[in-house]
């Protein structure tokens, strides 16, 4: 059998999470990884394969079964992923949940033009979360769905904080609230405010001479991004900083609270989570296991643009659907 | 839009559960409940919806889109699932693992000759659980898997300890040990044995002058049952057995603990977790929501044997493609 040949677009975190995911795929390898910056000054880990410009896509398109995204989803993607659908197909991790329908329309478009498939907002939230919202949901109709975030590092928070003025360093935790996430459990069925769902911890190393205090204020009354948390800030040394958070680990809870049976008095409770060591890993893992799922679309002559909604669990396996029913069924 | 019309084939706990699961979803209706007991004297909750014996399926199977069976796996339905997938679409909650693979072929093969399709093993293990299994295995290819069950109460080990002499009432419980668990999720990968993952809690009411110490060493020795499982008995008074052991309660947990990154040393946990105060009322919830798939799947012209792996999460739900890209997404 030929192994899906996948190119990476993109060698941030994420790229370096795919590189390493497909080794662990023995159906897939790594044909060729595209940047923006001069190939030549981007190393990757696989022997053998080569590094190119993001330009040379489309001429090398027929050596590609599936191109993996892995640019940012405020500029990057939306650009990115139609642009590159005239020529191949692509899975990409568009997470700005409120921009999707247009995202989706975008790729669709320029998919249904070209004759490829593309599969947009893959990873854990949105993907594998929203999966377990869309199963939850059908199964139980009546009932509550909540969605916790963290105990992890939130990317954009983190650059909200780093950008106040005598922050040297800074990176920012989103943690759930565990009585919150208890009362859910109980099947209280309560509604939440931000304020009552998660906390937000934030370790600074500050620049000499700081006023402490000012960043405290600025942080925790920032609008949008702190003022409606309980935020911590912790003034941390940079050997602390660079010794305890240097790991990007993210995770979350879905919960689905549901009623069942005469007069919808039974509580059934359905609950997902992740505690993931490594954020951009993990959303690389999911990425993987989907371009086999795009690659067999492809092969049965499908064509537009996909969700993690679209796609069979069957399609995201390397067993035969005989294996899946003898072993996990 | 046509309500798809639904009928019930065994109206014991599942098929109430099935009854009452419709109401809660507006796309559907219950067309007719089928019963091997005397119709008239099966008592029904929906008004102008009657009950007719087994026989008469095949007779009104063009007034049913899907016929949801509720029989026992033991010797209902690997019998009744083939025999009515001549002439209506079925779906069933067979749920012995290790014979899945012939039903299956079974189930497949009459609805080939006869051009209906077939969802069979549907509700939550198999069912939600093998969906999870194979989903966090696509995903995170090197790594454990692990299923837990309960806290619920074990069907199989509450008849077998129901057959004991001197036992007059019996009910038994599965439990999962916390502390496996909690291994798991620290990432230690360790080898289980049934003992160290589940405990068993049996709650007898003896026959007056029964032999207690007779009764609690056939119980706690009993092969397959439970001499491999660290069991307690607790013998109780009839008033406390219909007042507390009167649920049929279940659950459990599904874990993947998974290796990711440069020399798999990174560390992502999946766990998918259900806590059900009724059992039948949950797996009726499921194959509810899987009957909307499988009209589905029949009115696109589909034929054939399916399992959940089968099914993509969008045929699941009442909502639109748009709907679910735009608010579960």
């Amino acid at each position: 059998m030929n192994k899906i040949r996948i190119g990476i677009a993109g060698y941030g975190n994420l790229g370096r999470g795919v590189e390493l995911a497909i080794r662990q795929n023995e159906d897939m390898e790594l044909a060729a990884v595209f940047t923006r910056r001069p190939p030549e000054t981007v190393r990757i880990r696989t022997e053998g394969v080569k590094v190119y410009g993001m330009e040379e896509i489309p001429s090398m398109a027929d050596g590609l079964d599936v191109v993996i995204l892995c640019g940012g989803s405020a500029t990057d993607l939306p650009v990115q992923t139609p642009e590159l659908a005239r020529c191949c197909n692509v899975i990409d991790s568009f997470d700005t949940h409120a921009r999707i329908p247009e995202h989706f329309a975008a790729v669709d478009a320029a998919c249904r033009e070209s004759g490829h498939v593309g599969l947009i907002s893959v990873g854990w939230d949105p993907g594998l979360f929203s999966l377990n919202r869309a199963y939850a949901e059908a199964i139980l109709p009546v009932g509550k769905t909540y969605t916790f975030w963290g105990k992890g590092v939130s990317q954009g928070h983190s650059d909200a904080i780093r950008r106040v003025e005598g922050v040297k360093r800074g990176i920012q935790y989103t943690v759930p609230v565990e009585a919150a996430m208890e009362r859910v459990r109980r099947g209280d069925q309560p509604d939440l405010t931000a304020r009552q769902k998660h906390t937000r911890e934030c370790y600074i190393v500050p620049e000499e001479g700081a006023d402490l205090q000012k960043i405290t204020d600025t942080i925790v009354n920032m609008p949008n991004y702190f003022d409606e948390y309980d935020t911590t800030v912790t003034f941390i040394s940079e050997e602390e900083f660079d010794a305890v958070h240097n790991k990007m680990p993210h995770g979350g809870f879905v919960m689905r609270s549901g009623m069942t049976g005469e007069g919808e008095t039974t509580h059934q409770m359905v609950e997902y989570s992740l505690r993931l060591d490594s954020n951009p890993e993990f959303t690389a893992s999911v990425l993987v296991a989907y371009a086999r799922a795009l690659n067999r679309l492809k092969e049965r002559g499908e064509t537009g643009c996909k969700t993690v909604f679209d796609i069979a669990p069957v399609d995201l396996s390397p067993l035969s659907p005989e294996e899946l029913r003898a072993h996990l069924l």
